[in-house]
């Protein structure tokens, strides 16, 4: 075992505080800085390590199990109304994080809004080009669905990448004319797939983990040479949102995506979609990973809550 | 993103048979071959898969807590007799692992024995050498002590390194004049620092993961070059057993630390130790982490629990 000598901060748990997320991404940044032949394989292996800075959440049971051909983590809060189920798609720019990443953010969601949740293991890019992660979310709803689950009692949920999947498996079922989601939730919504957006560049300092170069790598996975980034279902930002679900969008305000959250929100309330986002003063990317550690986030999901319980 | 390009065998979870164990440990010692510059920051983001042979038991919930200054993740079944405590110490060459990377396994082993599992986040090596780890042990025991835990309704458990701690902490509450721990269970421990043994050659070939190279980097970080590998408390072969609690053992027949099992089983027997040795047939390193998975540690967990409520 090599550099066994090498120190590191802080133990994993503990009395760590809000600046956990930043700092897991700002040393993130700085090991894919330092280490240019970094696998994907080692990238999935550092990027599970997303749940490090969510709690455990406390009353929360779990289950595996596969739903429509496709893996993923049941949380289950003590309680909760089964009939009401949160299908969450995780991000990690379609290629890394997973259903284990999520599980416990998954886990406080669910809890906050007296529901079920189900966390997807999709087929991930670039091994799995779009459409492979919509086709699978829709075959966990179409399942739900045919399990006695009403779609309007289903929400689809994601963070990031699987944000713009929460909206995107809401468009395509919609486009398959099947009754969509009641409702959708977008944390820090990934959408640009053109790799636009002023705040690339205006939040380049504080956003601590997303760079115009890591997203360049993300959407060649995921489009390869021949998928138009210009595609509705893969840029929800180029969809028609006539009809869409009520829709609830989170961004941190210093974080490079920012404003894909405001121009999604822009676009779904100019066709008429009833749209809340709520903005986290000073967040970094998919700051509810901070849940049980931030007061800010107790806050967001009680606001969530309401919205989701209304 | 580099090598975005490079193809991956199977999605997390999902319908993975008993060889995942052993196939996550060719993986990784791959990987350690191939990344001779791997450091020890990567190597505990590698080893924090570890959870990923084991499927979520299912009815136990989770809550983490510092407990004598120890951080660390309680396992509660539901229904479990919460003043029967599994004070787990992990695996992973007193180096790697974590709370996280063996939740689930102590989950199974807790819901399997009706008690409560709180799986310690000790200080690891090398930033805390030899006896930082045994010390946070027993403070955490002397804690639920003074927390109303009746000494002998404690087990001290643990795999590889963490098995040697489990005895460890034992002895180590013996020295001290303080009463024990009722049971001891150690899953594959890891005791001989002097890095000896004849199965490390004979069971060359069939372990996936040991190797004596590997150990020999785990040694250097937790005794460092001025503490004795043969000083008891770090190398338990070397210990008195008088008096020991009852003790049970399990290991893989294939696997490279076999005989570690077997040398504490006759110590302990000589000294007149109530004393178990399950070895488990074609089974590598901590096999448990098949939980969930594995008919064979379905049945291993029944004997254990037959043990522990006996």
């Amino acid at each position: 075992m090599t550099n066994i000598s090498e120190t590191l901060s802080t133990a994993p748990g503990g009395a760590a505080g809000p600046d956990v997320l930043r700092d897991l991404y700002a040393d993130w940044s700085e090991i894919m800085a330092a280490t240019p032949d970094l696998t994907i394989r080692l990238l999935r292996s550092l990027f599970d390590e997303w749940h490090q800075p969510t709690v455990e959440p406390e009353g929360v049971t779990y289950r595996e199990e596969t739903v429509g051909g496709v893996p993923g983590i049941w949380c289950l809060p003590q309680g909760a109304d089964g009939s009401k189920v949160l299908l969450y798609t995780h991000g990690g720019g379609f290629a890394v994080g997973s259903a284990a990443s999520h599980r416990k953010l998954a886990g406080h969601v669910a809890k906050a809004l007296g529901a079920v949740g189900f966390v997807l293991d999709y087929r991930r890019a670039p091994e799995f080009q779009h459409p492979a992660q919509i086709e699978d979310g829709v075959a966990a709803f179409d399942a739900l669905v045919a399990n006695g689950i009403a779609p309007q009692d289903i929400t689809t949920i994601g963070d990031s990448a699987g944000g713009n999947l929460a909206v995107a498996i809401a468009l395509s079922l919609r486009e398959q004319g099947k009754q969509g989601p009641g409702s959708v939730i977008a944390f820090s919504p990934w959408l640009d797939m053109e790799n636009k957006g002023e705040t690339l560049a205006t939040n380049n300092d504080t956003d601590a983990l997303i760079t115009p170069e890591l997203l360049e790598g993300m959407i060649a996975g995921v489009l390869g040479d021949t998928i138009d980034p210009k595609t509705p279902l893969a840029n929800p930002l180029y969809a028609d949102f006539t009809g869409f679900p009520r829709l609830y969008i989170t961004a941190g305000s210093v974080e490079s995506l920012l404003d894909n959250a405001t121009r999604l929100e822009k676009l779904a309330a100019s066709a008429g979609v009833d749209v809340t986002l709520s903005i986290g003063e000073g967040q970094q990317h998919v700051y509810p990973f901070l849940a049980g550690r931030s007061a800010l986030v107790d806050d967001e999901f009680a606001k969530l809550a309401a919205w989701y319980q209304k």
